[in-house]
């Protein structure tokens, strides 16, 4: 299971109404953070999700309304107690960036450990989790994100028992092993089925659509996308700044075959960024406006399903 | 004239409904902001006295309660289109600091300027107010503000006229300057009244009561000052984490023989301030719990008047 929650959806400053935009995952007994922009903290501690257990941060690029938050969210992990180290990822820069914030947080009582990240890099996430990046387009550079839970191929206790396969050797098997007894051996593909889908999500913002941005959302149960901007007239503003439309992130979200889209990272000249579903819902009915608080659980059996988002 | 607004009250971590303790200041046509935690922006922003007239940030210490919100900060001021200077000043260290936070706003339109201020200096603050800081002691070094609008002494037209000064030299006499005229020389002194009494208000935080304190807050018509601990028998955390009880706030206050004195900085673990207000008024009857929103304008008329925070 993967449970995602908005914190936030705001671009560029934080808003008494509007939090910036950033994204809490948990995974097994693991939360990771995705951006974090001044304020993050604050309204983090609404829903109870706690702060011990942040073991990765993931961001996307350096501008202040996405990293802000850093230094403070380091002492409050810390005042929670953690005393396993926490990685941060982004893209190249980052470790001069975390430098930089950390001489307000220079003494923690766990490592920070910033890892760079090259676009079409592979990395591991905390509960097995994997990551993608691709590179977007924006004035500096920017990381879309894709993060997984690969699912293992289901087990044929049938063919196992066909094969003679003694039961306490049946896991190693499951895991991808292969197992030799009375001097034959099984491999993992004699006993297991056809790959099944695992579950996925994107987190793409601050970024021009390029085409990168379907391979990262390939497929994807959740795309969390920006929407700087509502109305598609204002196509000229966000290629001039490097942001997105609501029917450019929809057509990323059609073309990717994901199955269902959020918007964020609205524009502080957008109020209401509901009054504008309709340019993304014209290209993609499975929109939703995001708002903080809006969290979904992704599992195997069910895919997609909204979650309560306070506690757990 | 001097307005002041307190935008938070809390101690450590900013919390969903506590702000973390600053002061914001305006004087003539500019805006001072004394400390500037995670969220400032944030809170400063719902009262709708503007960004761009900040032309001074004047800091207690380093520790990232009260600085982690100037990177946003300094963004937002850019945004209002600020293009004049804006110096801040600290206590040593400062420097470096600033410097480790702009790697976040490393291009601003307008120059920051950082002053690291000895104990015992005085300074001059936007709109003709003095400045004065003395050291406090905590576990970093850590600066109290005395912010004062002196007051020119009256102008005594009979006297004036006695002398025979032409009315055309008056206003030079009243800014402190000899005039001459038909052969003799006239000094100010010989036209202009006692001494005045001048408004002034201290901001003292992140510190255990010191001597200096009683100088700082000397007779000024508002003392804005930390009680970390509102319990008495808190003091022994209170000695051990360099912060003040509340009691030990109002013992500044009454020696130092202040007008009023509001409350700030409460410890997270002391949801409900006011429960303690006794513990402060059995010293110091004219206290106040500090809360967001909380404002007052000092005026040589009528010294210490409470404030709509709102616009202006």
């Amino acid at each position: 299971m993967i449970d995602l929650l908005l914190l936030g959806t705001g671009a560029m400053v934080p808003l008494p109404n509007r939090w910036l935009s950033c994204l809490l995952v948990r995974a097994g007994g693991s939360l990771i953070l995705f951006d974090c922009g001044e304020g993050t903290q604050v309204v983090w501690r609404r829903f109870g999700w706690g702060f011990k257990r942040l073991a990765a941060i993931c961001l996307t690029h350096q501008h202040a309304d996405h990293v802000a938050g850093l230094p403070g969210l380091l002492h409050t992990v810390s005042n929670a107690g953690r005393t396993e180290p926490l990685d941060i990822f982004g893209p190249t820069g980052t470790a001069a960036v975390i430098a930089g914030l950390r001489v307000i947080a220079p003494v923690l009582p766990f490592d920070v450990r910033v890892h760079e990240l090259e676009p079409g890099a592979s990395f591991a996430l905390p509960d097995g989790l994997r990551g993608n990046v691709v590179a977007g387009a924006h004035s500096i550079p920017v990381l879309a994100y894709r993060v997984e839970r690969p699912r293992a191929p289901a087990f044929d206790p049938a063919a196992a028992r066909a094969l003679g396969v003694p039961t306490s050797a049946w896991s190693a098997l499951q895991h991808g092993e292969p197992v030799a007894f009375e001097g034959r051996q099984v491999r993992p593909e004699d006993v297991l089925g056809l790959p099944r889908q695992g579950v996925a999500f994107a987190f793409v913002t601050d970024t021009r659509p390029v085409p990168a941005h379907l391979d990262v959302a390939n497929g994807v149960d959740l795309l969390i996308c920006e929407g700087t901007y509502g109305p598609s007239a204002k196509i000229e503003t966000a290629i001039r700044n490097g942001h997105m439309t609501f029917a450019e992130a929809a057509t990323i979200a059609r073309d990717a075959d994901a199955g269902e889209l959020w918007l964020t990272h609205f524009g502080t000249g957008m109020p209401r960024p509901d009054e504008f579903i309709g340019e993304a819902t014209a290209v993609f009915p499975r929109t939703r406006i995001g708002r903080t608080g809006l969290a979904a659980s992704l599992t195997f059996a069910h895919g997609l399903e909204e979650l309560d988002p306070v506690g757990g």
